[in-house]
């Protein structure tokens, strides 16, 4: 979560799933998957958090930077195998960021 | 996470955070502006999740919706308490949601 403002309009990826009972190899294929995602063009950040419910926003540089990330032959197969195991249901959005500002609490 | 799609585009705030050591109280405001925000005219939707950084992202029809809410008094005496007490750095995007589609897994 930088603070640092990147340039408008970018885009973000906002990911909610719902787990199945079958997580095994799940961290590890995350894991890989956000390590993968810092090395393509367009990437920006990404931010995750699951209580229950996961949320996964990623953040990129344009729309073609995250179509091609969504064909990327090893993401593809991540794809399937949370349709196949991992994921009871998910949501896709993608949403064009159009203002963006931070607090931090300043040290005393 | 409803599957129902909502009209694009429609829009979304997405709110990551991290906490201070100082929650007292916050989980209780957490929830009253959840209940509050449902309230709003053009409140779509809202979906959260913390595990260390906290992700909330709210769904609504349209800028005016979401800045009437930002306004709205009791969200204010909560924003004003975040700042104090319980956010060390937090970040707020509003995106415009162009995309959105979902997955659910068959019944077996």
């Amino acid at each position: 979560m930088a603070g640092r403002p990147d340039a408008k309009p970018y885009y973000a990826v906002i990911f909610t799933s719902e787990q199945t009972a079958d997580t095994a190899g799940y961290e590890a294929m995350a894991e890989r998957m956000v390590e993968l995602a810092a090395q393509q063009p367009g990437f920006l950040g990404i931010e995750s958090a699951r209580s229950g419910l996961g949320i996964t926003v990623s953040y990129w540089r344009d729309v073609a930077s995250i179509a091609a990330w969504r064909q990327h032959v090893e993401h593809l197969a991540a794809q399937r195998l949370g349709r196949e195991r991992w994921y009871q249901r998910f949501r896709l959005r993608i949403a064009r960021v159009e203002q963006d500002w931070s607090f931090e609490r300043p040290t005393s």
